[in-house]
């Protein structure tokens, strides 16, 4: 006798989860087509060909499938390991840009944070999200501990998120896009910081 | 004959002025008792005094009145002047740090990006109000410079963005609080970098 799966679910390669793939990547679509203001469950059903019923029983709104999006996209960035502190900061900074400079990815983030505005539930997830994939690049800096190019007390985390709060800024206040300089700036400033030790941990 | 205001006009100490100062402080208020997300036309109504057919027609949306509190305020913050470049970055560091710990000001802020998220207009108008207040203190480099205490060309703006990044970072990707910890850090790092050049101009 075969076992069911639970109700919902989401059994690799099943139903369900063919409906997920196919509503999300519906989503990614949309995103890459339009603002995060004209993504409707409408235009989702659309896309997907999955029954608006379904994607509202699911999800509920726009906002649920976006934060499901990063459930899935978050762990697609890699974590650079070239053997070189400074490269590594580097190849980590042009591909957090890359990303933020593709309108998908912009307006997945938009449509996270006002899912956060909304419901702290959904806040406590994307921050969870955001703090899980900084916790994984922080390997970058433990190596850079481990070879001895930085202070053996430097507080990984620090430097993680030095590098990525420009562009996050430049993304979400400036409203700008991210260029080269802004890149070079900031790995510039996060590496220059690091080796003097300011991101040592005090006490 | 006196003559008679332009309809809507905000003209100081007439009646539309105090509708708005009355609708605006009550979204303060509710700001900083409450989420974002709790904010609605007919509590800013019941709060303020003043109908809400007539906040409608005024604001249109929720967003709508955040975003003319942004107008308000956004001119509130001092720009430091103590003769000293780091004591001007770490008070300016302070004051922002300070703004942001604040409830109803973490509150205005989601609504900002929320309502940005929602309308490309409102987020220009987002843009400007930032830009417009960084450019404000922008001063304090620019003394710096005069005094010969960094590199004379300089960028003002980076340096701001530098040093207010990691703060909304904390605010907007890692939904915490601003530590001295964090303040202290931002200062140090955005100092140092100003001093060795890195935000100078190139070509």
């Amino acid at each position: 006798m075969t076992e069911r799966p639970p109700h919902g679910s989401a059994r690799p390669g099943g139903r369900t989860a063919r409906t997920r793939a196919a509503v999300l990547a519906a989503a990614y679509e949309e995103l890459d087509r339009d603002a995060y203001a004209a993504l409707t469950l409408d235009r989702l059903a659309r896309r997907s060909g999955v029954h608006v019923s379904t994607i509202r029983r699911r999800w509920r709104t726009v906002e649920g499938v976006v934060v499901d999006l990063l459930a899935e996209r978050s762990s697609t960035l890699p974590t650079p390991d070239t053997g070189d502190f400074r490269q590594d900061l580097a190849e980590l900074a042009m591909a957090i840009g890359d990303f933020n400079n593709a309108l998908r990815n912009r307006n997945v983030i938009q449509g996270l944070l006002v899912a956060a505005a909304h419901d702290p539930q959904v806040e406590e997830i994307v921050r969870g999200a955001f703090v899980g994939r900084i916790e994984q690049v922080t390997r970058i800096v433990r190596r850079a501990i481990e070879r001895g190019q930085i202070p053996e007390r430097t507080e990984p985390r620090e430097v993680i998120a030095a590098l990525a709060a420009p562009i996050y800024y430049r993304v979400l206040i400036l409203r700008g896009f991210i260029d080269e300089r802004l890149v070079r700036t900031a790995v510039e400033v996060t590496y220059q910081a690091a080796l003097s030790g300011t991101f040592v941990r005090e006490g």
